[in-house]
């Protein structure tokens, strides 16, 4: 038996405070300890967000779910917003804003979502196509965990998480950069938490930038905009997950991500728009 | 010279009505012809409310835009408003919306959008780097101009499109599916109009659905979210488009497309949520 909670439940804490003409008002917390350099996690915000939005509609899975990330972040009070757009049977779409607090009365948006929530698990069913298979991903034993390595020292979220590396595609960190901007490894909680479609959306985000393996700098690549579509409940176990940058130009690159779960099935894609990280 | 003005340039005319409280209220029209079956196109919806996010903010690209989907849209008279996020010195962040007028005094808003828009033009340049190359896609005059088959029965909007389709992609019309998820070709205007990154948001939903290919009902595919990210200003001359789906599972299907214009450059990227059609 866990006797404490898991610390993504307790990192995620969203009180309801009260609904005002529909608006779900929150009151939570960006918690330290799942930030990159002391800037929140683009993916734990979402993380965040996406609670609410699943508490607000009393829809558990953000089917679809986009975040534009207007500031950075550092840890500190906080409070979430979530104002309905359209409930239908199926689904819900609401926008949702978390605001910062700066301590002295005065607050700033930090992401704005717009998001469609459902159940997964009540979905119809129907046909089923995959024209892909699983992506070649070494095994999770032959992987590297994250936080047992130097790139701990600033991004702290990994003391959070027991996600792991593939060897070459996390080489960039001794200076041997695969060549090729691909990101591979499993996504799972240092504390075994169970991988459910709200992980899904931090997992989306929680690996170093796949540009780090060609000739960028390692810096900051600054999210503009994230996406991520929940396609089904993830089995037990970690997550296998797939990133690859195709195009940069003109500043900005995009990220593609594919998380597949220990059954082989395909539990979330993403997307993301970032800023070339600048040396 | 062109004598008449362009057809999308009428087809996504807004009228500045007033602005109150930083929100940008704009008289508009879905017109007919952009539609298929009497529902107005995905792409020409997110290129009306593309458009007033560019009029509002003064900023002519959409970098990144999502829509959600509400409600099906019959052509009519229509309003959009444009309210600010965040504005910052290259982007700035926008929701939007538009509301069909229902002729006795109702409205119904059918799509709601997240945008950050900027200026692609003044874009910092940088480092390139193409991971992936263009995707091979016959040749301009060997593919089948969309608007001299029957499709054109129901797809009206290929009445103001030179979009054609690849043979093997377009063949399921004749009963002869490829068997792969792909649909290859090239967006143009009828009427030879520019493309610029406004058009590139009609383009991303102007082809037919890729999984008309694969055993699936080739009935309506309602998409859900719609997210396009424009890369660059296209070059003059037809954008070639290659869009296909890998996963469909559990009453979803994604879209993934890309849009190359005339240098080879990669000037949008789009995905899609959308239902699997039912038979």
């Amino acid at each position: 038996m866990q006797n404490r909670p898991f610390e993504f439940d307790v990192a995620t804490t969203m009180e309801p405070i009260e609904v005002v003409d529909g608006v779900h008002h929150f009151a939570t917390r960006v918690h330290p300890g799942w930030d990159i350099s002391g800037n929140a996690n683009g993916g734990y915000l979402m993380a965040l967000v996406g609670r609410a939005t699943s508490m607000a509609t009393g829809r558990p899975d953000c089917v679809t779910i986009t975040a534009h990330y207007l500031a950075p972040c550092p840890a500190g009070e906080a409070r979430v917003e979530v104002v309905p757009v359209r409930a239908g049977r199926r689904f819900a779409t609401v926008t949702a804003s978390l605001f910062l607090r700066d301590g002295v009365g005065g607050e700033k948006e930090v992401i704005r979502v717009l998001a469609t929530v459902g159940d997964l698990a009540g979905g119809p069913g129907g046909p089923s196509a995959m024209q892909r298979s699983v992506p070649s991903i070494a095994k999770f034993d032959e992987c590297i965990l994250m936080s047992a390595t130097s790139v701990n020292d600033f991004a702290h979220i990994h003391g959070r998480l027991a996600t792991r590396g593939q060897a070459e595609d996390i080489a960039f960190r001794s200076g041997t950069p695969s060549g090729r901007a691909t990101m591979r490894g499993w996504f799972a909680f240092a504390d075994d938490r169970p991988i459910d479609s709200t992980a899904l959306l931090l997992a989306s985000d929680a690996f170093p930038p796949a540009v780090f393996n060609i000739d960028l700098p390692a810096a900051w690549v600054p999210t503009v905009e994230l996406t991520v579509h929940v396609r089904a409940t993830p089995a037990p176990g970690p997550v296998a997950c797939f990133f690859e940058t195709r195009f940069v130009q003109n500043g900005l690159l995009e990220e593609d991500g594919e998380m597949w779960d220990s059954n082989g099935v395909l539990v979330a894609q993403s997307r993301q728009l970032a800023l070339v990280p600048r040396g």
